[in-house]
């Protein structure tokens, strides 16, 4: 094993080199010349427009006269915002409208309720599952110019802003107090933060700072009539009624348009470290985690595993070699606390006990800001060298944690030869996987091998098949292998008394009604 | 200031002595002599009886057949369920049912529902706003022989439990198990996860593991009319639809009957000390919390205040004696760890830097059990003192952390000699202030002099007029204090849709609906 070298540093590289990220090979949609070659969403998929209004040019004027120079109408303009950032749906949308304040988002959807005008409320389009676009001709309302931070107050940690902020400028607002975002993802250079509010996005800190359900405090949301709903409360606790501000988070823009977020930040970590480790099983990947999490508590705040396949895949792609060789499976540790010296010896500890009860085989911990940056890299670019492999089938799925590899063995097994390659990794201490299936072109008979028996697989192990993307557009079908169909009625009552006219986000989350499907 | 005495311990003490701790000098109810002299809350206030059917003979037969045994229907039986624990509010139940199971549950709400029944959930019946027990005749359903654990996945840490389980029975089963709840409360020894989720409990761990909001993973609920909902999943991560679970979480068994919990569960920390720490002004209480929060990071989990006039009740009629003296305010500052020298260390050098910078003038640190336990005592005990003084005012609220002391200082001038004492203290860590009145007796001028005065002043803040407790019964007609209109009439709209014959814990949490009081 390489010697693990004492290391001390702020976090400030880590987080700088994630931020900016663009998801590896797929060129992000920019003006008509990026967008050309999308299929738009309504010829490729059988689905219905349903019986919204038109837009007008009285309609246009309107918003002229609402919000002059923040209306944008011509269809090379509006060709970016109708494509999504993976280039795998795309609208027809005619107008984007891009208001500055709570107001004007509750001038805009009062005008289009009434006028039974659809409308696509979109942060930084850069969601999964198609739902930041639109599916047919929807206004995209986007939150792009409100992107004022409203407060901070340093000694609770709370964050006001408005819902358009990018989620990297509000990192690097708080580092500069000596605070963090409760959440980092791959498309922080571009997400909003009240798109990641809407999407209930999970990310790479959620093991040690948990979910939004618990960091988000407060919320502005305009509802689909245009009425304001203000529980923009920044208070650790509040029994006070129904905590409206939950069915929100997570609905998509589906409910209403959050407006502004109040939310929890921690502080801060002095130390930060990480760990590159070799097992000869999936069961000691799950013992390392059980070992790892006794003995690094509370400083622990990141474990992630992949498999072998995934390694020589960036190998053979990327050309990044492995500090760690001939092992089944790969684990990534990081550890955030608030003393170098103190993490230095937890880790130390954890290793040598790991190493010597041969949960570990082989392992190095990072002793520079490069050789952090190589040891995530071998993590965060498998996505990217998957690219290289021809046409990929990508699931993001919850499993309970024992079983979250067996999924994989599975699949590898049923597929055979039809598959190139049936690969895991993913967020272990979530127990998230990302499982992905490679073959040399798209194949419709392999699908159908893979769908829906992942689908089946994992509910019958109580999973869930969108882990942290959403359901959006492409998944709101499946949602009956994750809910029961009692929820799924429910989730369809609130939606229909909190948008009885159906304008918001039409054609996402949930699958359509029986009623609503025959215009 | 005391020496900083080394200590090392397991935390197994701490929550023991906190363990079946009553509210001190206020008995429990027992029976029909502890109760007998309560008024009828159907008498004292001001509320009358919705519509309901009258249980009937042919009703009390039906629920014998169904569960035999476990249908208590004897006037003295059921007088404990009737009266709160706080013997401030009785109802005139005269039938309390124990189910055993979700599908028991699901029958006795079906032919409730059917039959317009009223029906009162109660867990442990520890609540503090009369949200547990019945207003008039409602039949009482009793989670207390829902009390089996489920599953307890060890290296997920996720707890499956029904709802009646104890809360301190099921601390005891995840510490041989190397775990802990993520809630602590004074009720522990009583109350019913069930019922700490319905009032989403906060407690003493909320700086540390976070509300229910985030670590409560999935729940079993029956619905008003008897169906049952299954959102019972044990994932970390799972965005397929809206968060049904988070309307049931805090809504006080006013929306559906939590019959199961999904919860996660932290490591159990290897060491825990306690700080108890002189302060000459509030601005430095705070200061001292954004110090120690950014010094001993990751391990805070506890941070809690009094004034100097809670200290002097304390010592005057509890005879305890304080280790710190002469100071305006006083802090207790709990650290939780994997790591018992590297915590001391910690909490040495924020001890040092907080004495070098005069932030704290005295102080000491925990060197047994013993003496944790009696600093423990001096914030813990605050309540019962203060029973010694006469009438008690007592106020539960949340404000921005900056402002917490204010209202206790506007509220001492404001009153002048009229009240006896006026005293603050509470969870700074959560901003949470228990705000509390003396006078020799009850009197409505005195009353009137601080109501609505300190609402409108917590509404001025933005503060919350029930920080942990819930609305209940005694608190729903001030929710408009903290809640804008158009979320009162939302919630409304959701109890409505989700009950819409208003069976479930009926004159309680939401104030009456105008059409809804006309009986």
């Amino acid at each position: 094993m390489a010697a693990a070298v004492v290391w001390r540093r702020g976090a400030a590289w880590l987080r700088s080199c994630r931020a900016n990220r663009e998801l590896p090979g797929v060129p992000r949609a920019r003006g008509c010349a990026g967008s050309r070659e999308v299929v738009p969403t309504c010829e490729r998929y059988a689905v219905r427009r349903l019986p919204f209004a038109r837009l007008a040019d009285g309609d246009v004027a309107f918003f002229e006269r609402l919000m002059p120079g923040r209306v944008i109408t011509g269809e090379e303009e509006v060709k970016p915002f109708n494509v999504d950032w993976l280039k795998s749906v795309r609208g027809c949308s005619q107008l984007v409208l891009k208001p500055q304040t709570t107001a004007e988002v509750s001038q805009i959807l009062r005008y289009c309720h009434e006028r039974n005008l659809a409308v696509n409320p979109q942060g930084g389009n850069t969601g999964l599952v198609g739902g930041s676009v639109p599916v047919f001709d929807e206004i995209i309302l986007s939150t792009a110019l409100m992107n004022q931070i409203i407060s901070f107050d340093k000694v609770s940690g709370i964050l006001v802003c408005q819902a358009g902020c990018v989620l990297e400028s509000l990192s690097e607002y708080l580092e500069e107090q000596g605070f963090i975002m409760p959440l980092d993802l791959g498309a922080k250079g571009s997400c909003h933060i009240g798109g990641n509010v809407a999407t209930n996005a999970g990310g790479l800190r959620l093991l040690r700072y948990g979910s939004l359900r618990g960091t988000v405090l407060g919320l502005q949301v305009v509802l689909a009539d245009g009425s304001a709903l203000d529980c923009l409360t920044s208070l650790r606790k509040d029994n006070t009624g129904y905590d409206l501000k939950q069915l929100f988070i997570g609905s998509e823009g589906t409910l209403g348009v959050i407006t502004a977020v109040s939310i929890l930040c921690p502080q801060r970590p002095k130390a930060v470290n990480v760990a590159f480790l070799g097992c000869q099983s999936f069961a000691k990947v799950l013992e390392t985690f059980t070992t790892c999490r006794a003995m690094l508590g509370e400083i622990l705040s990141a474990y992630e595993f992949m498999d072998e396949k995934c390694m020589e895949l960036v190998e053979t792609h990327l050309k990044l070699s492995s500090p760690v060789a001939d092992s089944p499976f790969y684990v990534l540790i990081e550890t955030s606390g608030s003393n170098s010296t103190h993490d230095e010896e937890k880790l130390h500890n954890f290793l040598e006990q790991a190493m010597a009860s041969g949960l570990v085989t082989d392992g190095t911990v990072a002793t520079d800001e490069k050789k952090i940056k190589v040891l995530w890299s071998l993590r965060e670019r498998i996505t990217e060298a998957l690219t290289h492999e021809g046409y990929v089938y990508k699931y993001d799925i919850s499993l309970p944690v024992g079983k979250l590899y067996d999924l994989v063995t599975d699949m590898r097994a049923r597929l055979g030869q039809s598959a190139k390659n049936v690969v895991g990794y993913g967020h272990l201490g979530d127990g998230n996987l990302h499982l992905n299936i490679t073959a040399e072109s798209y194949s419709h008979s392999l699908l159908e091998a893979i769908e829906p028996f992942v689908y089946e697989w994992t509910a019958r192990c109580s999973g869930s098949i969108s882990a942290e993307h959403g359901l959006g557009f492409k998944k709101r079908h499946f949602i009956h292998y994750s809910k029961p169909h009692e929820a799924v009625l429910l989730m369809q009552q609130f939606k229909a008394m909190l948008d009885p006219k159906g304008i918001l986000n039409p054609y996402k989350t949930l699958p359509s009604a029986p009623d609503r499907s025959t215009c």
